[in-house]
């Protein structure tokens, strides 16, 4: 046998979104364009909508835009948010930064003041911190967090901190894009005003579509709050054009119809089977990563993605170049930001969506054998062999 | 987490044929129908034709038949036999006793005497077993053997028994269903005169094409020999066809435009890449099967196929039916036939074509994990453990 057998050859997405695509929806995707303007678009649309109500377990409005996760949890923001209020911002991570620097931008047309608490990278922040926040600014409009920190694959408790947050006179904008179908989120019951997610995650879709799911406080909150001087992105004209079950611009209909198969496949397996599969996934990966002596880069690991710091001497753009040209596997590196520099210190891989244990122990082989080649002192099969008690548990 | 969390939900067609189909190949399979008897037609056709011959490694003439493997090996039998001569059937599987019964079926008008050698199943035969037949039947006009016995998981050395083949009057026709593409074989330098496959194994289509490969010793004899009963079959129709580029009877143009797309495949990655990662994955699958303590079912393993005996107390059906619905993993059981009766008694697993190391850890995996719920003791993880062992190696 040659000493260069290309054991494995298929392309595997395992990057934190986009996540891999089921069969069935790239199908649906490729079917004919239909009008947006038919019954038998809106007839999908409204199928579409029921199902995300039911994903994000909320009796309230599911808006579908146009666009990113930044697209959605921007307009929820500056539509939300009192001009003129003080509004506090969450950050551990990249896109806590983010949602910072997006009230930051919107200062002159909004005049909010902007309240920002930080917590180091890989930390959650606790119900305690936002509780102390709200008294020491109780007029505060928005508290806006994110509950899974991508960046540092980090969960928050999101029901804890929605519990304090529903006494204030806050409404709570939960970015919750690697959270919704992976972790468990019950908006209503745990009283999340408004949850934020995109395509690419767990709903299994291409990116190109971000939702805003509205609860009785946050639909109160837009009624209240005259709409600023942005034009597509205020949520205004989203909850009208809903009334007819519409959207207010021309609606990406291939990619709508792809969602709501999409749907309807995290419906027919069921959101508690998805949340156990999703947890043993990560348990399992951590177990690896254990077994390997990597460290994880969070004290609060989420379940829908997890990361560990490189060993001393591995170089993350060659690590994942080899991962992908030699294994076809992809994965994340890290990002920049104020409260870490880990573009090139970490490694991340994803267990949302289409991803299952196959995937899981072929990432898992790749990166225990490509440690293995750099040099790294482990036992061949550790990783593997650890992977395969949890998921045998 | 709820117990039970369904970890692995992907199909996962790990059967020794059909195998699964690249994504490259079925968009190429999905694209408009192009007549048959076009340029454009011909142009892919011939390119195909080109790639087959440099699969089997021939400077003859392959054939493209709309049919099964078994539709091209008795195409060939039936082609290349001489009217009232002895024929030699070597059987140590199902496959090898169903090309016997092809010349028993057909003794009212070619008039063989078939002169059957069957060895134990799970053994191969030997070049000198196919040395002494010959020379007990000096004037037989053809040995038709299989290379890889897909039943019994088994494969012979080819090589040396073409090398005796290739002294005597017979021609010699190898069934390597399971071999072209998978197991090193080179048709012109070892001899070979007539080679046999089909396009659902190593060459990653779906069912429906059969492949002919004919070296020189095969066209003087169809040369040499009267055309029979049949019609279809007769080779010698479709060698006169491929004079012009074309085929005598409706082309498949979909599976052709595919196939031409999977040797495309092939070609890029090379044939002995190819073998060195299908020795590899075989070679992992049986440590891994000893190391949970399960017996092969074959003295000389074929490293297309992998096949096992059952532990005591775990029922074929069941077993199978529980890697399908829990798993998504569609592995195949036994048969039955003349010298054995494995139909419930034997597991087996592929290696061939678009199969993975991912792919073959997630069967390993599955396998470990259902013979434990079924309370065989077996160490966690040490199936997978045993794999990455010699995947890193």
């Amino acid at each position: 046998m040659p000493a260069d057998a290309k054991i494995f050859f298929k392309q595997r997405v395992m990057t934190p979104g986009p996540t891999d695509v089921p069969p069935a929806v790239l199908l649906e995707m490729a079917q004919p364009i239909i009008h947006h303007r038919t019954k038998q678009f809106q007839a999908i649309f409204v199928q579409m909508t029921g199902r995300l109500a039911n994903l994000f377990r909320t009796k309230g409005t599911v808006l579908t835009l146009a666009g990113s996760g930044t697209t959605a949890f921007e307009s929820a923001m500056i539509s939300l948010a009192k001009p003129g209020s003080k509004v506090i911002t969450i950050a551990g991570g990249k896109f806590g930064e983010r949602w910072q620097d997006i009230y930051d931008q919107y200062a002159p047309s909004l005049q909010v003041e902007n309240i920002k608490i930080n917590v180091p990278w890989g930390q959650a922040v606790t119900a305690q911190q936002v509780a102390d926040a709200l008294a020491a600014n109780p007029t505060a409009s928005v508290v806006a967090l994110v509950h899974s920190e991508t960046s540092t694959a980090t969960a928050c408790d999101l029901k804890a901190i929605a519990q304090v947050v529903s006494k204030s006179n806050a409404v709570l904008i939960a970015d919750s894009i690697t959270g919704v179908g992976a972790l468990p989120m019950s908006m209503d019951e745990w009283g999340v005003d408004c949850v934020v997610t995109g395509s690419q995650k767990a709903l299994m879709l291409p990116p190109g579509l971000g939702f805003v799911a509205l609860g009785a406080r946050a639909q109160e909150r837009l009624k209240e709050v005259k709409a600023g001087a942005y034009y597509n992105l205020d949520l205004r004209r989203w909850v009208k054009a809903m009334a007819d079950n519409d959207l207010p611009f021309t609606a990406p209909v291939s990619l709508i119809r792809g969602q709501n198969v999409a749907l309807e496949l995290i419906e027919k397996e069921g959101l508690e089977t998805i949340w156990g599969r999703v947890a043993k996934l990560a348990t399992a990966s951590r177990a690896a990563f254990a077994a390997m002596g990597l460290k994880l880069i969070s004290a609060s690991p989420s379940d829908s993605v997890t990361g560990v710091f490189y060993p001393a001497g591995v170089e993350d753009s060659k690590f994942r170049g080899a991962l992908r040209d030699k294994y076809g596997l992809h994965v994340a590196g890290g990002q920049d930001g104020r409260g870490a520099k880990w573009k090139t210190s970490i490694l991340r891989i994803s267990h949302m969506g289409y991803v299952d244990a196959g995937d899981t122990l072929a990432v898992l082989a790749a990166i225990e054998a490509e440690l293995r080649t750099l040099g790294q002192k482990i036992d061949p099969g550790c990783a593997l062999a650890a992977a395969a008690k949890v998921l045998a548990g």
